[in-house]
């Protein structure tokens, strides 16, 4: 076999059987190789921010990587943004990037530009393999890399030679370390913290916001009367109706630091210690306040629910919970605002569903109106860097064929990998989306402001602004394959929803603001 | 002033007066600004490859740079690989990127990322502003360097305090040096092959494809019997009716190496010594053949049309030729191939139009049915990242808001930046847009066989479709805000062609094949 097909036989064998991609001529020999290897899914994008954001949308439902694969710097290069949420979220993922052949490099040819220059700010691990004879084992590197807690992107480089030569045949992955335990003098001190007396705050992160982690924070928190947060992004969250309720820290740093305000032991469990998310003039950038006991119990790459389930038992909370039923919202009527919104995705989301929340300043307030729904997955942006929404929802659905996927979209962000869409129609997938058309960078409005620059004009403003012309969301949907409709009122979102929730396949809803 | 105004004012006063973006909170001080700076047009573009490939045709257009003003890593990674393709095109650029406050990237926000790590591969100078009291002398700095020949990127990093804080005012651009003279040595070398009666080509680039550089490259080649050629992909060339007519060196390799075999001395005037564009087994790297003698006359950030001026004069080419008029092709009926939308595009192509071409495919063979056309500017994708089409027509229209500019787009790329449209709807701009709707990654049907993946199977050759779902381009466009029409034979496209020639404003035309 050659290297290309000694590469996909070795990804697979690791366990990466999905990969998602948008290949070139430097890639040709992978492509040819997923026809000899069975058992490979590949799904083509027709943008690479998409094929990334979906790995990352893959890899938080499957707990374990897909792969990409791209063309070479540029090809990378519109992938980084949403690598860039990937390596936030700790998404595991292998990305396999084409380079030219080795001895064509040094000519610099049109499309020859530094690609472990490109990947290794978004990645923890980069390699270009040297040879065909080398190719699978750096694979399997890769994948080791990328599965080692909490989850890492690995950057591989395939040289067009090394795909067409003679490879080495398949590579076993190297054995993963399990995760680490977290240290019990840590324990004894948040449990030491809980039994003080003063105010104490558990803040959530990573592994520790599933059903599990959940339910023994909160039975902590229950036994003795800490506060209980999860961090503002989170990669997944198991929420809703049978699961533990709990609000997020919000976004915008003055409340942020108010909820904090009177903490004086902060507990952090697959949680960092919070920061805003922009510096603003005179406000903090830490937002715990000055003089609080921060104490780190389970750091990301720690088994969260092992710590959660040692404190538990040091501070006596060992009585499973009892998750009261909660009371789903009534359906509203009238104008679409971020309330009425709310209170349709409330009342209509279903059973197991993913939710893939890149809502922005519409879904900001979506928590509290949600905790009946479901139970379901709950997906977020959370590097910041908007247009990961449409992909991540790809991905998610590609990871669990049987479930709906609820996407949740602003209209600013969603242009940005609009192309995922099509995707979305070639692979069928069961992917509603709601896009929250307000035609503005709303959030940026609040910006202005918080960062002092007031009283925009009219140039400023027109920055912020997607009107003029308005994006016809129906049009745009239709375009790419995906049915879609245009809802003006809660009334009929609700109706629109509930029709689009019992069909299966892609819809989308253009939801006018 | 603060820092943001003190950075807008200074690039205006360095020539450098649009802006195209696509800003966020750490650019708001920026945005802000431009109220208080009349002159300096910004333009909104819905994701940063828009920008970037906006910036890179306005600069080949205005032969100045404009700027672009990109949000943190992730925003400056998006706009990546039409960077690549403007540092290929030589095009001169000055990006501004938003950085955390200089006291907040510690503590490793959201967005946090390696901006200068991002920019490098892709800049040829890059600096991260240490306060508001620099930063107008950075800029500066950075105009200077965008504007150094050939014409380079230039990547500014703006943290945000140095935006809020008080600025030091206006900071003049230092003298840019002008472009060196060609060696005199390299000259007569050139003379002393063109008179050997051997076999000699002349490869023009860069600033030689202009209509003066042509002119005196085509005395030199028919007072000597030279050949003439120009690279396979040119930032901008001056061609059409009135103007020289020379081919291009082929793309595929076995037609490049053909073109070049017999030759002896192969003289290079803004031009590279030819390269494959890619590897593929057993084809060689480099087009010329062994032993032949390359000549470098005028590198690209040479004085080209001096060179030549000089080098004419050397073989007592003194002469000014005469151009014949050429006719047009006839509009053909029947099926839209490659051959018959080139007649169409040949056949009604006006004066003074900026071509965009993008055509990949299908247009690989429209110089021959245009050379009558026009005269017109031809402006080509240089590094080989597809997606700048949409954008650079975008940025040609900002430029020169009096021609027609004319987008031959295939289908493929224009999906990478389809957000581009929006922009010329907004601004109103003067592009007629062609898809060339093949449904297919074209160009990798061929690539397949020539790296030796022979026999693909139906998964592998799913990749390279875009079919199902067709795209639909129509639906796409206006739901965009740019209106549409669906044509399927060339009479219709010459039809729908001549009537959008005659409108200003932007239109697009899905031409399927």
């Amino acid at each position: 076999m050659n290297g290309a097909e000694s590469l996909v036989r070795t990804l697979k064998a690791g366990g990466v059987d999905v990969c998602f991609t948008n290949p070139g001529t430097s890639e040709m020999h992978f492509v040819a190789a997923l026809d000899r290897v069975d058992g490979v899914r590949c799904v083509l994008c027709l943008f690479e921010g998409v094929a990334t954001g979906a790995a990352d949308g893959y890899a938080r439902m499957a707990d374990k990587p897909a792969s990409t694969l791209l063309h070479l710097g540029p090809g990378l290069g519109n992938g980084i943004a949403n690598l860039h949420n990937a390596k936030k979220a700790r998404s595991p993922m292998v990305n396999i990037v084409g380079e030219h052949a080795t001895y064509h490099v040094q000519y610099d040819a049109p499309l020859t530009a530094d690609i472990e220059g490109t990947a290794k700010p978004y990645s923890h691990w980069v390699k270009t393999s040297a040879s065909a004879a080398t190719i699978a084992a750096d694979a399997a590197d890769a994948i080791a890399a990328a599965r080692t807690a909490p989850g890492q992107i690995a950057t591989l480089i395939a040289p067009a030679d090394a795909t067409w030569e003679e490879g080495a045949g398949i590579a076993a992955v190297p054995a993963i370390p399990e995760r680490a335990k977290a240290d019990e003098a840590a324990i004894q001190a948040a449990a030491k913290a809980l039994k003080s007396g003063e105010k104490v705050m558990i803040l959530l992160g990573d592994k520790a916001v599933r059903a599990e982690g959940l339910e023994l924070a909160a039975r902590i928190a229950e036994k003795t009367g800490a506060g209980l947060l999860a961090e503002t992004s989170n990669a997944r969250m198991e929420r809703g109706q049978g699961r533990v309720a709990i609000e997020r820290l919000p976004y915008p740093v003055d409340q942020a630091v108010a909820v904090l305000a009177e903490v004086k032991h902060l507990i952090l469990i697959g949680s960092r210690n919070p920061v805003a998310f922009f510096a603003y003039p005179d406000k903090p950038s830490l937002i715990a306040p000055e003089g609080c006991n921060v104490i780190m119990v389970a750091t990301p790459a720690e088994d969260q629910p092992e710590a959660l389930a040692r404190l538990a038992d040091a501070v006596g909370a060992t009585q499973k919970l009892v998750i009261p039923s909660r009371e789903r919202p009534a359906i509203p009527t009238g104008a679409l605002t971020p309330e009425t919104i709310g209170a349709v995705v409330g009342a209509l989301l279903p059973e197991n569903a993913i939710v893939c929340d890149e809502g922005v300043t519409t879904g900001r307030r979506f928590f509290p109106s949600t905790h009946a729904s479901g139970p379901m997955d709950w997906l977020q942006l959370s590097g910041g860097a908007i247009g990961v929404g449409i992909p991540m929802a790809t991905g998610a659905a590609v990871a669990c064929p049987d479930r709906k996927v609820v996407s949740l979209q602003a209209d600013g962000s969603a242009m940005y990998t609009v192309q995922g869409l099509w995707t979305q129609a070639r692979e069928k997938l069961d992917v509603l989306t709601l896009i929250f058309s307000n035609r503005s960078y709303n959030i940026l409005r609040g910006e202005l402001a918080n960062v002092g620059a007031n009283n925009p004009g009219p140039k400023a403003l027109n920055m912020l602004s997607l009107a003029d012309p308005d994006i016809g969301w129906v049009n745009l949907a239709r375009g790419l394959g995906v049915d879609a409709t245009r809802v003006e009122s809660a009334e009929r979102l609700a109706e629109v929803m509930k029709s689009a929730l019992r069909a299966k396949g892609p819809h989308l809803i253009e939801v006018v603001m």
